[in-house]
């Protein structure tokens, strides 16, 4: 039996209507919340939460991501197939990291109108996706739903750039411990910064090191977090408030430790 | 096989008692969260809650819904049968309007403490409304755990008033993402206001238009939401916020545009 | 078939991850959330969530525990057997309290390696926790996962000191309505303090009472919560705010009504 996801800016209330839908159709199906924190209409921070745990999921499961500013608008509604697993949402970016990560994603428009609902306005999730997902779940081919495309929206949340000892940054995402993930992938990391490193971020000395136990509470660390990226932290404590960081903005990092390169 | 949904005012750590009890009672049964995040003892934005989603729900699901400012007084524990669906809670008006917008519905009070553990006296939803959901969600019958009453408290959620062009109206309900739901019904608004009027709202004035992406990012708009009421919200912002609203404050509503009516 | 809970200070993005992994292993498998909203490193915050409501499950459940500052360091990952059910998480105390609790607690440390994907050096709950927690669920001897131990960390959250007509306690938990939960168990205040006396805490004079509805809208109270220990609350409204207590700060409590002992 599959499984089936969902990832949302919706916080807390219209989550309930998908789950409505999804077990109306799929009586029984096991249905678990990446999040729905993600900051309104942010479909980096989208993204990259589907990004970080996708990979967890067994073969088959449903992947329902809901980040979309253009509802209502002529934006496709797709569904993506890559590495034995299913993403269906909008053609907005936030869920090509994920899929990428997973395999060779193929792409499919929703044109199937029979299998929907009378279709709001607002509200394509109820509408929409949740139904498109569920019937996946349920096993229907996803050419009986759609058609291959080939022009749809990418996202890179791996675009960091480095030069000689700076990196140009952003943040990807900011969890609820307040550790600030960046869009520096670890193999980046790994050709450059070795550990025991001082970077400068932001004005900030910061030591590059393995555990957040490394430091003392309340001290500042970076470090490879869980999800492969690059992140700065504090031990106990919120890195996002201490640097005053918020999604999406910009990071300035330059390598000056002894122990560099 | 039944679902069973919870609908609070309790956050995040009291529910899961609930759950135990339920899972106790019916193993493997599919429970959805609507919310747990009504404001505190607020009985319109919870009944808001369970009336926007319910009609979703496939026929046989129970809905156990606890916003109880009464708990350990003599207010009733009541059993609602509307639309093929059952609702479990306190008789305070919460579950009615979705009730009374599946279908006409029958009261009964819980009257068979044999069902029951040891009640505390602040923590009915785990000793009573959890365990008699459960119950129903089991199969038994509503007349074996109760008796039918005709007293019970009601509650309007679509009782905003209308005079020439003005409409006195209130918030239900401010979602996540700081829309303003107020209780004016889709129909009233269709009768008097035209896509493209603009109104007055608390001073502001603004367009009634039809998806969030008909103006730009951060600017006001009003329109009916995907739950059937009149809605002001700001395209990726927080209307709440930017009217500096909060649920159950009044709205005075005027309608100025030369397309009105 | 068994239930799986879950108990962290993650927030809203990694538990999912936890979820994937006991999925994968465990199909079909019930995990309810006890809570993610624990205040990030707060072991006694999370022992007192666990405790308040692992009596509630059936036999079998199997509870997954991590407030785990000292992950990556030397500290050990043990499993807790006590009352029929099972314990998953790091040895600081965390789950101590709920295992005593049920019963008298057998606890083993983790070694078996072979049970365990590619361990990260700061996301246990994923690599251990929740691998060893889905196989128990699934039907494993603890013995094979592990070896019993009796050096383990203990914790008591019931150690609140009276002296004459003055408690020495501490805030184990504030809930999500601003409800201060104490470290005074029930037994303590029985012996102590009749319904009817006033009690001085950190300055305020509060009635002890039995329900919420007791007071005022607005007003301050104490009383046995459901959870069993001494709770001051503002009836529909927050104590927390209305003190300015935090989780873990010190109360000051004083006999001083008339119907007093």
């Amino acid at each position: 039996m599959a499984i089936v996801t969902l990832t949302t800016d919706f916080g807390t209330l219209y989550p309930a209507s998908l789950k409505a839908v999804i077990l109306g159709i799929c009586p029984g199906m096991d249905i678990v919340d990446i999040t729905h924190s993600v900051p309104h209409a942010d479909i980096r921070a989208g993204a990259f939460a589907i990004y970080s745990v996708a990979e967890y999921f067994p073969e088959g499961t449903v992947h329902i991501a809901v980040v979309d500013p253009g509802v209502g608008t002529s934006r496709k509604a797709i569904i993506i197939v890559s590495g034995g697993q299913y993403f269906v949402g909008p053609d907005n970016g936030l869920m090509m990291p994920a899929a990428g990560k997973l395999g060779d994603p193929e792409v499919y428009e929703v044109t199937n109108k029979d299998l929907l609902s009378t279709v709001s306005s607002t509200f394509h999730g109820r509408d929409i996706f949740a139904r498109v997902g569920a019937f996946i779940a349920q096993g229907l081919d996803v050419r009986e739903i759609g058609r291959r495309i080939d022009d749809y929206i990418g996202l890179d949340i791996s675009d960091a750039l480095i030069q000689d000892s700076r990196i140009m940054a952003e943040v990807n995402y900011i969890d609820d411990f307040g550790n600030v993930i960046t869009n520096i992938p670890h193999n980046l990391v790994n050709r450059k910064i070795m550990s025991g490193t001082v970077l400068k971020i932001n004005g900030h000395n910061i030591p590059f090191l393995d555990i957040y136990a490394h430091v003392d509470a309340g001290c500042m660390i970076c470090l490879i977090g869980s999800h492969g990226f690059f992140e700065i932290a504090v031990n106990q404590g919120s890195a996002a408030k201490s640097l005053g960081l918020k999604n999406g903005v910009s990071l300035n990092i330059e390598l000056i430790g002894e122990c560099g390169r």
